[in-house]
């Protein structure tokens, strides 16, 4: 089995109210208008700045952490800091991501650029931004060495790093059609990867893990794999979803599909399919936004060519590559269980709903 | 004396070199183009990816870091990652603000998203903000504690922090005419003292400075003011540049006095001004944008309302007010010398030409 469905293991969704207090105890000291957009975009709050009654979107990257983090045998709450962090890091990007892409919504909200301009969202951006790494001083301030806070900034800046390195992949991408099989995975893997092995990394960290010595490889570098080949699985499924959703594609789903997001499916058959359904392809894309009816066809052609088993079978091998990065660190079993659970459930069209992980800016 | 002028202190440009080889080693070996977006902005090369051969402009908060470590007492190369890390991260907001603000120049050169569009740019500056953070890594690997780096990177991110708070205050003072003397000073001190408080403190901090017992505030407190008292007179002197300029008006400048950028002497005016001196501003501001004949009226208005008075006695006091703070401190004669030194050039409009600080976007 590769995917399930349904609902989320509570592995992942067990601690979403501790997240959610530490996240807002970050801001909620702090009295200027600039963290109430903040306050806005987190979920918390209507633009008019009243409390919000629905619940935000599950945290996949602070829910990671604080998983990882449990299951090598720590305690949640040692990795709260670090989990707030690597979510609000997150929040940043997808700040910018909006004003980047120019979405106007953001899980079925206006964006913040959209509510309150491009210039102060850029700069909420680079709040979050900051306020991602004053959240692990409070683990500091708690007891945890400096040595371990430094550990954890290099892991999120690096991760950081890397995710602006497959931004600039992305957005360079946009404007060509021969995009390779590997080189779209490895894309994904820097774009959305990355961050999710940071988040796993922080985790475990949190956890003052320590590795076994008749292992193969290091927790960490087992983790490292599982969130990049986790991230991968999840675009992909993502992708697939766009092809073929459940039920109608929603508005903001056929805004990618009319601007030609770059995905696995178009990209196995412009590598690997015949002359015909790369020139029918090549046609389709050439025009200026995708309409109703050439995407119609586009989604016949890659049903034809294969490319929709291509892409769940990449998914299956993926997932199974993570679990595997974990069985080959000695994890204990259930720890290989319980991430491995989170994992399956994250790319399974459920678990796509259920979160903030490309919901429209691709990141 | 308050302000002096000519040639830059060797305090402050005695190590540009060895910043610019520091900066450059921590792009050099990455490959991808997203790192030459860098390169451009950090004025290395021409759009094309050639070598520029013009020098870049000095680069203040650098060279703070390190004449702040040497005159404490420390080698200044041990202050050379936090120098590029607060300089790295200055740069950062320079590629925002320019997206932010539509600003087409930088240091007379195409801005990063007028070169490669906003999507870019949004991504570039992030990935700079990243690497501001890596930066400091380097000096864990050359020996300094985790605890001095972990120190360090709150520093940064603290002054980072209060740097988003100044924008946001300036985006929204934009729309307002009625901005109060200290509300405007105290926008300047969080926009553009705070980063440079945090590239002094981060001299100190590489120094190993230890406390004198005798002084009646730290040393540590003592720069942090010192920044903060500069930082804001830099800015006001900028704006008498604006109203008063050396010569002509270039069109970089005549394109801020334009868009009515918020500045003490109107300020001033506003304030404590005669009901006909305010409703002329007032009918002045009131126009989409600021013509050259109303500008001149709005000088000659400011000139005898004795708002360039109030505006240099205002840099006056703020660069005494940044000497005092150190003696308070107990500073050695010659490190009170050396950084006042550096302050009173910064704030002249020789000190203004020579540096990247407040060239257009007003950061």
């Amino acid at each position: 089995m590769t995917t399930m469905s349904g609902e989320p293991p509570v592995g992942l969704i067990g601690r979403q109210d501790e997240l959610e207090a530490a996240l807002k105890s970050l801001v909620a000291d702090r009295t200027l208008p600039l963290y109430r957009m903040m306050d806005y975009h987190m979920g918390w709050s209507e633009t008019t700045g009243e409390a919000r009654i629905s619940a935000p979107p599950l945290r996949v990257h602070g829910a990671l952490t604080l998983l990882a983090c449990e299951s090598l045998g720590g305690n949640f709450s040692d990795a709260l800091p670090h989990a707030s962090s690597v979510e609000y890091l997150y929040n940043h990007i997808l700040i910018h991501d909006d004003v980047r892409d120019g979405n106007s919504e953001r899980d079925r909200r206006a964006s913040v650029w959209w509510s309150w301009g491009p210039a102060q969202a850029i700069n909420t951006g680079d709040g979050m931004h900051a306020l991602a790494r004053l959240a692990l001083f409070e683990a500091r301030n708690s007891g945890v060495t400096s040595e371990s806070v430094a550990d954890a900034i290099r892991v999120l800046d690096e991760a950081n790093l890397e995710t602006c390195e497959g931004q600039y992949r992305d957005i360079t991408l946009q404007e060509r059609l021969d995009v390779g099989v590997d080189e779209y995975l490895s894309m994904c893997e820097s774009q959305t990867g990355a961050l999710l092995a940071c988040a796993v990394q922080l985790g475990a960290l949190a956890s003052g893990e320590s590795d076994d010595a008749t292992a193969t490889v290091s927790v960490s570098g087992a983790l490292n794999v599982f969130g990049r080949k986790l991230g991968t699985a999840i675009r992909v499924a993502d992708d697939c979803d766009l092809f073929w959703p459940n039920g109608e594609r929603d508005e903001t789903r056929q805004g990618r599909l009319v601007a030609k997001k770059k995905s696995l499916p178009v990209a196995h058959v412009i590598a690997d399919g015949t002359p015909t359904d790369r020139r029918r392809i090549g046609e389709i894309y050439m025009e200026r936004v995708i309409d109703p009816e050439s995407a119609k066809t586009l989604v016949e052609i890659l049903d034809a060519a294969g490319a929709r088993k291509f892409s769940t079978d990449t998914i299956t091998r993926l997932l199974d590559e993570a679990e595997s990065a974990l069985i080959g660190a000695n994890l204990s079993a259930v720890a290989v269980q319980k991430l491995t659970e989170a994992a399956r459930y994250l790319a399974t069209p459920d678990g796509l709903a259920s979160t903030d992980l490309v919901t429209d800016g691709g990141a």
